[in-house]
């Protein structure tokens, strides 16, 4: 008994009949006693229309209306998630942004949330009422209805659990857990009971689609237990929690990832001079161009190379502006390459165990995968290969680190 | 120069293209000197194809959960119009019920407005921006999502008009007026350029579909000039006003409706006593059937008949209660006749033109049809003759009183 937050994502929520089925599940978690907030994504494919309306009437359609647009299919799912409990013989009550409030900054298609009034939510709840919130969205101090970026709703229902001291975060999507690496490229894939906040943060941040990077943060800034489910008949999940709370000595190496959303640009021949990095990241800050990997070699002679990484696609934006920089800080040649893929190993178990690093280098050697970058965390090791070895690399790797075996208890 | 309110029904914004077109033609207006505003209602088909979503999860959803899932349908034209004009390089802000606020009450389904929130729209409006407003839609004190009922944008539009003091409430809709009656039943029908708020009342409430009757008691009482067009290109229009502004001595019959959604029921051999008519209509009232004509006969032999009319489907409701009360009240019997068509005349000139009702019974008894029942009002007169004759008499008066010849100017 006590106070659940339930999350279902788009696919949970596809048809009339997936609704139903969200239904009975949330009034299942009810029957047994618990106080029940849920919070639910736009129908699948709903978001993808609304926004291909949008494109035909307006190349760049103002952000502002582009986000009264598209909240409505997550207001759309909660009244037909509310009216399908009722159905039930539960009672339910909807919930929008603006009625909480869920008070956002103004910066439209990607608002950070300010605060949540659970005031409401509480009332209603303590009633025997289950409370469904619509994701997503959130309204600023002067009414406009915002919404919180691509899988939002995640961060709406770690905001919703945080505010409401839940007991509990369920994130019910298509997937049961988080696993060792993705299973489509490595079939030993093993499914995780368990993983740090900031396991799952790299994890998250490098590829991994199971969550959404700020709810993680959120759920570890506020302690909020996150448990990630299937909502298609798995009984296996995973749960996020505090580093304490997991056995330390296991597992050394958590998962691994692969990203190969990601382009590599050289500046080559660069004089070796103060203020030089500076000037050559600082340009892409101004067209908010995400840099990540950044690597300067030692200088040689005078002249040192500089490397990053950026989203692919941006480097096309990048290249005129690291050309001009190339002539005005007489550096030799500007080189790109977007056939690169980052692998990298995740694990807290890394902070108390050395050698990990060389590990994984010898792993890939042995398999002839050369490495062009190698950047590290704490908690994880990061290295650019060719795109052609990436999935190999990540396979390789799995097999070094024996994650296809559990832990010893 | 002045401020215009425009409202757009669903088959004007029926498809992206449908919407641009109905941004090209506010951005006329307000190219013209004009401030904007602009009602919307819901694409076409799209406020059925929510209530089939919610039909399927539930026989009876909530009013309240309805009401928030069926305004997103307007929240969705209004983002796109406000798009399409921005599209157009006009600048335009969307505005939902919750943001002006439009306040109801909080009768779910059909509420009633309280208020009209016009500062923000007038603060938008000198700013040279086109305000677009969600039709349809209200927040309750409380901040629940209500509806108006079907065809409720026409009354948002009326609603503000009134609120902004606007000089004109255009209403585009899918047919370029008000006839003389339905053009589908009677070929000579004629259009109307003109017609008094009270004529017009009369001739929504009896089956003209032209308009909303709230809209057009609500353009009444605070004077509001409204003006119906057609958005597909026609150049006529009928303009909707006070009755001082219309040449009285010209239309002494305006127009003739047809109503085919009643009912007839007789109860036969009543005992003339008083208060027997309030035990009758009494027990309708509190099934909330509307009763509309009603007609007692004279008494003879201290017997009477009793006759009244209920919208067709609500007769089967109505038959046990009248079998009740004619078994309490000592009555013959309970006769019911759902084959009923109510024809009626509708003009202001009648008030000052006698005559107008022998003129209808005569065209009437020339074509053999009988009137079963009668009821007049002061500037309408209403009968009720056997379905089969309602088309043949809306075209045997409409020739006796020369409705397709204009009226001498």
């Amino acid at each position: 008994m006590g106070l659940i937050v339930q999350k279902y994502g788009g696919s949970s929520l596809a048809t009339p009949e997936h609704i139903r089925n969200v239904a009975r599940s949330v009034a299942a978690a009810r029957a047994q006693g618990n106080q029940v907030a849920v919070v639910v994504s736009a129908m699948a494919g709903e978001t993808d229309r609304l926004l291909n309306l949008a494109r035909e009437l307006s190349p760049l359609p103002p952000e502002r209306e582009q986000d009264v647009l598209v909240s409505t299919g997550e207001q759309v799912s909660a009244a037909l998630l509310a009216m399908a409990l009722n159905g039930l013989g539960c009672p339910a009550r909807s919930y929008l942004g603006f009625q909480l409030p869920l008070r956002t900054d103004s910066s439209h298609t990607k608002a950070r949330i300010l605060s949540v009034g659970g005031e409401k939510l509480e009332h209603t709840l303590r009633q025997g009422i289950i409370a469904i919130v619509a994701g997503f969205q959130g309204v600023t101090e002067a009414g406009d209805i915002t919404t919180l970026g691509r899988g939002g709703s995640d961060t709406t229902a770690v905001a919703l659990a945080a505010a409401l001291r839940a007991d509990v975060c369920e994130i019910y999507t298509d997937v049961d857990g988080v696993y060792t690496t993705d299973p489509h490229i490595c079939p030993k894939a093993r499914h995780l009971e368990k993983i740090a906040y900031e396991e799952m943060l790299e994890m998250a941040s490098l590829g991994a689609k199971v969550l959404q990077i700020r709810a993680v943060e959120l759920a570890w800034k506020y302690r909020v237990p996150l448990l990630v489910k299937s909502s298609f008949g798995s009984n296996r999940c995973t749960w996020i929690v505090e580093e304490e709370k997991i056995e330390m000595e296991n597992a050394i190496v958590s998962g691994i990832t692969l990203d190969r959303n990601q382009a590599k640009i050289s500046v080559i021949g660069v004089p070796d001079r103060p203020g030089i990095a500076y000037r050559i990241i600082s340009p892409l800050a101004q067209e908010a161009i995400n840099v990540d990997m950044i690597i300067q070699n030692a200088s040689s002679e005078g002249f040192t190379d500089f490397t990053f990484t950026v989203p692919r696609g941006d480097e096309h934006k990048a290249r005129p502006l690291m050309e001009q920089i190339a002539r005005e800080i007489g550096a030799r040649e500007v080189r790109i390459d977007n056939g690169i893929a980052k692998v990298s190993v995740v694990g807290i178990g890394m902070k108390n165990h050395p050698g990990v690093a060389s590990r994984m280098f010898k792993a890939l050697a042995e398999h002839n995968i050369n490495i062009e970058m190698i950047s590290t965390s704490e908690i994880r090791i990061s290295c650019v290969v060719n795109a052609h070895y990436g999935e190999l690399a990540v396979r390789v790797l799995h097999d070094a680190f024996e994650l296809d075996r559990s832990p010893q208890k």
